[in-house]
């Protein structure tokens, strides 16, 4: 089972969907041009094609093992995690001062794709350390910058996030590690930490923590957490990893999926406390999180689409290599491969539909991120940070939502073949089935996205974004092209279900906010499924206008808006009508 | 993690909604009681969680393992296995003629629910044995029932059915393995079989394989396919077990879930021939093969309903018990349960709707079973037989999907201890994902829905049934209680969606075959949602009326019409516009 990039289909999304045609145009990234960007994404493609997806069932299989406090890495993941290295993948997107090529987000994100469609547990590593990088590059003092970026962007070094522990978990105000100054700007940091994602592990020579804590004095909850940054090796003058720090990994967990990606029980400071030094300000710990937090979301979004693709890449193989039962009208001696039955079409194409859908959804929120950090103007600056803000619970919770929902219709392509693991298909659903947990769990992405998103500049935020669904809806009703069959009426229909189920929840923000809470989780899947299919229209419509790719398309904007977007009005009715019949359900849980 | 039978739960679905109270009340089950079933039902909750379900972990990390030709069970699974046959449950259902109880098959059906929610890798076994009793005592000659069935009844041997190969899977009609004439009235078989569920074991001293085979001079496709009847070893004249038979196991699955049930590859006759003895008459065996299958599509059905139960225990335990954020107006210093969160709420409750929908289905069917074989009547008789045949697909398919479903919710709820193994959640969703593909994946249940479900009695079994659940409707109208919400219109639109797709359905299968087929799993989805929401109504109608437990019914009745029924206008859609798009799909999955 091999993995290829679906480089036409990524393109496309970028081009025509996420605005990179346009944003290029307009000189957003310099003399940057799409000839460069498509050379950058083939070469990932070989790399993750070639190095890393062959290591995904050896990763599965042998997992991290933790042995006297070390953790050593799947066979071969060394080295592909060198050879990775050396391509300069890590720090694609990171600040050319540190070493880094300043490339767009929107052209890592494509990456980030490739590199966890090839193996999740691979990805997740790097996923961590470029959110440990910008939460330096933001919030670190000058020194920080200057000893730990270089190594950090060149993956010399890894970065890890230490945020949960067993009593905080969504609820990560609820933290205990201490911090207690020290007397000379460092700190010491005791505590115990959970679920630490590449917390320990034998790829490079030092691991760069990133942990939440609560000085001695600090108020409660989240406004009393500060950020530390806390090397397993202490440096030395010249910046090699000098002494080690009191910080130590535990235990690893036996998990459902991702078996390669070691996650630990950490342990800071049972020898006298680890050395810790301070990011950003005392008690500020939670904006620095976020910024780790935010990019590390759409990564995991991206993670569910890099899932999807490779189990929907897979189920395809086989459903065309799989002959079974014969279609009407075909003689008894002969079979048919399976991807001849319609139910069998009905389940690719739900694959496909998603994948692509969720994938242009994550593109757009990566180009958002762009624009918030290069835009010339500050009204710009602004409008495409509150549109990064919005879409990015909705890149993380739907792609991660549809990349389970996707790999268990791949199990299920495959029949009985699907449960035995040799065949790969399990692999995918185990793995994919971290995504809607970690980095915050969907129904948080959900809460985020009602109580925090949606008020952004008093709801002018996503009725922009509202605006533009209407905009492509407008253009396929204009288009009229029988391609793409009822498309128009039914995207119309979902986005004006998402218009009106918006305005309610808006309403109940401030009055009712239960009932907004109640309905946050089919509010966000109906956001994205409107979008979702919007989006696919719309690059139908460029492929018809471009007279390229014009068929599949088409064919794939017209499933989903028929057979997908068509669940936009349940939806709807669930969030506005539904909610009481779930905050009444004490009696019904009673029990 | 232990596991409580939901008794109250069950006892409602089988007296209000399946029918139990009024086939009691008639008489049809002799001087059965409803006392002496709770006594039973109590007894099996009993076994079920005492002696079955701690092995759940035991046997998932164990599995079962083959070394030289045999297979050992995990740790403490023989005195299990022993205890629970002890206990006569194997032969609830049996003819009393055979040493069975004979008791009825909706008792029987609750009994299988709790074996698989205990363990389903250890209920899987038990339901292939009833399987060939079944088979055998309708199909085979007196000999072969009287050598064979006593044994088979008490569980002091098991049975298998014997029907995959590498090429024949869903088509059952492409295989190979030969059965010759003997000369004598017994038959040598030769070929492999693949994915037999306890194909080797050593719980009992033999085993009894159903093998379908196909003779020299057989017609091709399933009309050439016989059943035969090949134990493991040849009985003595005594009926001991004598010599060993020229059947063997090859090797056992590695699979994703139900580890401690052997799936093996089987050899028959690479030694000379495999002794096997005629089942029914030659080239008949597809008969016989449905006798079987249809039993185990519903215990398949009810071990999906049995998952989702534990799963479901196990989420609301742990919602319960964690404490994690704040409710609103709550001190910043205390945590609240997160059962109190609104989210959790939705998906506890969708947990638990969708698995009393589904249970009531199962129970439904099983009490259609026992009137289609004691019904006085012929026409009764008949009715009844139609009613189980319409709805064993939907018990299979629908439940098993929930299962999935309900299976994965309960790892959302636990968040990243989900994803722990130690947890026993993920366990839940591995196992949960055999069901819609064993015993005929949920396709095929949803094409057989379709194409040979629908058209019995001239479309007038699925006619008669839809009129049951208007009159459901009907009586959830006239009630008008508050506590049901807008469970009226919503189900309502949900049952009239399901007619209009039914005759839709009807009218393509002559002409349009094609759009029928890819219409038909989100038909089956539609029939299980209607038939659901209707009959969690039932059961909270008949709650009010005997103003017991009327909250919690009423509450998660509501719940599943406003939140679950809903999409049934949406899924009538995907039906009766969505295939074209389907059809048309070759399109975009020619890349």
């Amino acid at each position: 089972m091999t993995y290829h990039a679906p480089l036409a289909d990524m393109d496309h999304a970028l081009k025509y969907s996420a605005g990179l045609s346009t944003a290029l145009e307009q000189g957003f990234f310099g003399d940057l041009s799409m000839d460069d960007i498509d050379a950058v994404l083939t070469e990932a493609s070989r790399m993750a094609s070639e190095v890393i997806a062959p290591l995904n069932r050896v990763g599965d299989l042998n997992g991290a093992i933790f042995k006297d406090g070390a953790v050593t890495t799947a066979p071969g993941w060394k080295k592909a995690y060198r050879a990775w290295c050396q391509g300069g993948w890590n720090g694609l997107a990171s600040p050319a001062e540190w070493g880094g090529q300043g490339l767009p987000h929107v052209v890592n994100a494509a990456c980030t794709e490739m590199w966890n469609a090839a193996s999740a547990a691979f990805g997740v590593g790097p996923m961590l350390t470029m959110g440990a990088i910008d939460a330096i590059n933001v919030h670190g003092s000058e020194e920080l910058k200057r000893r730990y970026l270089g190594k950090l962007v060149t993956g010399e070094w890894t970065g890890t996030m230490h945020l949960t522990e067993p009593q905080a978990g969504s609820d990560v105000g609820a933290l205990r590690t201490r911090a207690e100054r020290a007397g000379d700007g460092t700190y010491r940091l005791k505590g115990q930490k959970i679920f630490i994602t590449y917390g320990e592990h034998d790829l490079t020579d030092n691991i760069i923590h990133l942990v939440l804590a609560r000085l001695p004095d600090a108020p409660p909850g989240t406004r009393g957490i500060s950020l530390f940054l806390v090397p397993k090796f202490l440096l030395n003058p010249d910046g090699s990893p000098g002494v080690r720090n009191d910080v130590r990994a535990h235990a690893v967990e036996h998990k459902l999926g991702i078996h390669a990606s070691p996650t630990c029980t950490m342990i800071l400071g049972d020898q006298g406390g680890a050395i810790g030094f301070l990011v950003g300000q005392e008690n500020a710990g939670m904006a620095c999180m976020f910024t780790m937090m935010n990019r590390a979301r759409l990564a995991v979004g991206l993670q569910g689409v890099g899932i999807a693709e490779r189990a929907m890449q897979q189920a395809l193989a086989y459903a065309r290599e799989r002959k079974q039962g014969r279609t009407p009208g075909m003689p008894a001696t002969e079979s048919a491969p399976i991807i001849a039955h319609p139910d069998v079409k009905r389940m690719l194409m739900t694959m496909r539909a998603l994948t692509q859908a969720a994938r242009t959804i994550c593109y757009a929120t990566a180009m958002a991120i762009d624009r918030a950090e290069r835009g010339t103007d500050k009204a710009a600056r602004h409008d495409a940070h509150d549109r990064a803000s919005l879409l990015t619970p909705v890149a993380k919770a739907f792609s991660s939502d549809i990349g389970v929902e996707v790999a268990s219709l791949g199990v299920q392509v495959h029949g009985g073949m699907g449960f035995v693991e040799e065949t790969g298909a399990a692999q995918h659903l185990r793995d994919a089935r971290i995504a809607p947990i970690y980095e915050g769990t969907n129904g948080i992405q959900a809460i985020d996205l009602v109580t925090r998103k949606l008020p952004l500049s008093g709801g002018g935020a996503v009725e922009a974004y509202i605006g533009e669904l209407r905009r492509i809806v407008g253009a396929v009703n204009a288009t009229n092209d029988p391609a793409l069959g009822g498309s128009g009426a039914r995207l119309e229909e979902a986005v004006e279900s998402l218009a009106r189920a918006t305005a309610w929840m808006l309403a109940k923000l401030g009055n009712g906010a239960d009932e907004a809470l109640a309905g946050a989780t089919p509010y966000l899947r109906l956001f994205g499924t409107a979008a979702g299919g919007c989006l696919l229209a719309q690059q139908a419509l460029a492929a018809l206008r471009l007279n390229a790719d014009a068929g599949p398309r088409a064919a794939l904007a017209r499933f989903f808006a028929e057979n997908i977007a068509v669940h936009a009005r349940a939806l709807e009715r669930t969030i506005v009508e539904g909610g009481s019949a779930v905050i009444a359900a004490e009696a019904a849980l009673a029990h």
